[in-house]
């Protein structure tokens, strides 16, 4: 009977994949769920790892072990180039995979305008392997500090520039001037780390644009609290080792972080269907591409507006719906039934800024401060993948709160810093001395 | 006054470099501490990172984290490249340290016997880094097996070769079998990874050989338990992308860990002393180098019999006890009483060998299994420096004690595997098909 059950291939293990891949596992499908990585990554607790408060394992999860124990699913760790829509065959590299439906949920990568020489020097946060690079440079920067002070060298500045101010720009400035301030304080024998500079920069005219205005400047003042500088209106026109230009005015940087545009997967181009600016897929009210009924979109890759004409965000709780709403949709065709179309119920918007920091928004309720970040930790926690994540992702945080200590701290890989001369001339005969 | 506070420099912060500052922070001295990572890695559990049960962030701490507080302690990340024993200076790629006492603390790395070119195929169990690569490669051999099964070729095997049985190999071998037959069972829809082959290979006549014939024998019992196949007087004389080579019989292997071989660091070779075959620096029994008291050396790197001849052993009791001793060495110098010798005192050795596996010695008494189990565990938490890490660790420990999972199963990094081809050839036409 296998020849009849029809075959569901899922690109992408995000959010909306792999609730995609959840819901089928209870319907006579055959499932694949293919990632070029083999563990799902929790995006929203990211800056986490990036600024060295928990440890990978702790926010990501195999997919096969999310997904363990359903028989009619199967994983597959594979690169996906490209399809082949006529023939329905997913591409890869070294194989190629049929399907009945095909769901596409591949995600979003950074956008850095058209400038993408400014990678190497600004590097975006998507993955965990980016988390890992970005947190590497932080701590880089105060060690090399330390270092040209010992040496008697001439002060290095600490300034660590971060590009846009949607959530994920607000998050790492708020915790990069926590570790500043606090964590790092005591543990470096000649700088202080609490001179650093943190420049969050906006090129829009307020911070967390998709948040109401009273909540955007209760942001701006929790940001300052915590001694963050914050620009908004402030556009990068070039980004060059050591420094980022606002038009003329050339701001030094040790390190520069990227959380500014979104460009959505390169495997959109390859469904026949207009895209919108980013590169997203506009799909059909039903997440279906258009012309191709079996085949589907979800999450930060589709293009979709809600009833007021306002485009989805790309955040998780969409991506969930999309895949949940997909899973029906393919349930509603085994049964012969007309498909539904895609709502998206809104729960509201969570930001953190920092310890006991965030703004929350549902509807014409908005809070700030203290109470939304127990929302926000709450929230975050419970929709963690993985149960003893959770736990473990709990007492870590209690503890980092309750001594100001980020245990994750470790610099792996290279100990250079790109763009950083270190140390740059010599002066005085202190014990350290510059040798070339 | 600081003209005469006399300045000691310590190079390398493993567990010898580490006992001496906290020791020599109590005395009147300027102590510089010097490592090329910025964290102190807790080597006896790194083959736990190495097979995913815990995360680098819970057996690494900061250097400057652990050594916190002390005010004349300052800590710099730094590569030693060699001394000017002459003018007292230790040299780094851009700066100079003067001192008027040296630790060399700098350990050891892998051998392989003159055969640098296995590296790539064999990695060590030293770092962090080296630990994601085993893991790295051990998690991705199943996943590409499983993509091999899917695409309907024939089955690739799932062989993990171990080359050398000591405390490393041991510990490995063990722990990869139960990931294989408990960890990953259930998570696979086509290969079965408990046919994975283990197989650990000692050149010589018996695994453990630090220990007692009868606990050899024990771990050999409790690891053909696990499903290790153990092979004794089995020299290795080749390694290829695939296969290890013992005289002509040619064994297939998905990956190959090196665990056989221990080289010191290089910089022992710059301190105009004479060096066992190791490349270890045959101190004087106060532990500093022939010629030069004001320079001592500890841990892997130093080369010392004990009463009976016998040569320390390259394990943490030594290094901290040598790191302590040489601390008070120096105290008695400033103190103008005569210099101590060094004593080892053994409290007893502990291997484990996998879950609820283990052997302990101590003098006459020879533990094996569960109680020699529970003595390692307690060891080994109780000394994880950091308090926040026992916790966590611990936690670890029990839920994947209880419930046989390992949390830490990422790949990171790239996706392919050095010496694997992966797919090899064509058959069928079943849903996944190779293309190429």
């Amino acid at each position: 009977m296998n020849a009849t059950i029809p075959r569901v291939v899922i690109v992408g293990a995000g959010f909306g994949g792999l609730e995609a891949a959840r819901k089928l596992a209870k319907l006579p499908v055959q499932v694949t769920v293919i990632d070029r990585k083999n563990h799902h990554t929790f995006q929203p607790l990211l800056y986490q790892v990036a600024t060295a408060g928990i440890s990978p394992g702790e926010i990501a999860a195999p997919i096969r072990w999310i997904l363990r124990g359903r028989k009619n699913v199967e994983v597959l760790l594979a690169d996906v180039q490209g399809f082949d829509l006529e023939r329905r065959k997913v591409l890869c590299p070294d194989l190629a995979i049929s399907y009945d439906y095909l769901i596409v949920a591949a995600g979003a990568g950074h956008s850095y305008f058209g400038h993408d020489e400014w990678e190497p020097m600004a590097p975006g946060l998507k993955t965990i392997e980016d988390a890992l690079e970005i947190r590497r440079r932080v701590l880089l920067a105060f060690e090399l500090a330390e270092k040209a002070k010992l040496a008697g060298e001439p002060e290095l500045p600490l300034n660590f520039v971060i590009v846009g101010a949607g959530p994920t720009g607000v998050e790492l400035a708020g915790t990069l001037a926590e570790i500043a301030n606090n964590v790092l304080k005591h543990e470096f024998a000649s700088i202080d780390p609490s001179r650093t500079k943190i420049i969050l920069l906006e090129g829009g005219p307020r911070v967390l644009p998709a948040y109401a205005p009273d909540l955007s400047e209760s942001a701006v003042r929790q940001l300052e609290h915590l001694g963050v500088e914050v620009r908004t209106s402030a556009l990068v026109t070039n980004i060059e080792p050591g420094a980022v230009w606002i038009g003329s005015e050339r701001i030094p940087a040790s390190v520069v972080l990227w959380a500014a545009g979104v460009q959505a997967s390169t495997l959109g181009k390859q469904l026949d269907a207009p895209l919108d600016r980013a590169g997203r897929v506009m799909v059909n009210r039903d997440l279906s591409v258009p012309g191709h009924p079996e085949v589907f979109v979800v999450g930060d890759l589709a293009s979709l507006k809600d009833e007021h004409g306002n485009l989805l965000p790309g955040v998780a709780p969409v991506a969930l719906q999309e895949g949940r709403a997909t899973a029906d949709n393919i349930k509603r065709d085994l049964q012969q039934q007309p498909r539904k179309d895609f709502h998206y119920f809104d729960k509201g918007s969570l930001a953190t800024i920092g310890r006991a920091a965030a703004i929350a928004q549902r509807g014409r309720i908005h809070i700030s401060g203290y109470f939304a970040w127990l929302a926000w930790l709450f929230v975050h926690v419970f929709f963690l993948i993985g149960f003893r994540n959770r736990i473990i992702v709990l007492i870590q945080w209690a503890w980092s709160y309750l001594t100001y200590e980020r245990g994750a701290r470790l610099i792996t890989g290279k100990t250079d810093l790109p763009g950083w001369q270190g140390i740059e001339d010599e002066s005085g005969e202190p014990a350290l001395q510059k040798t070339r």
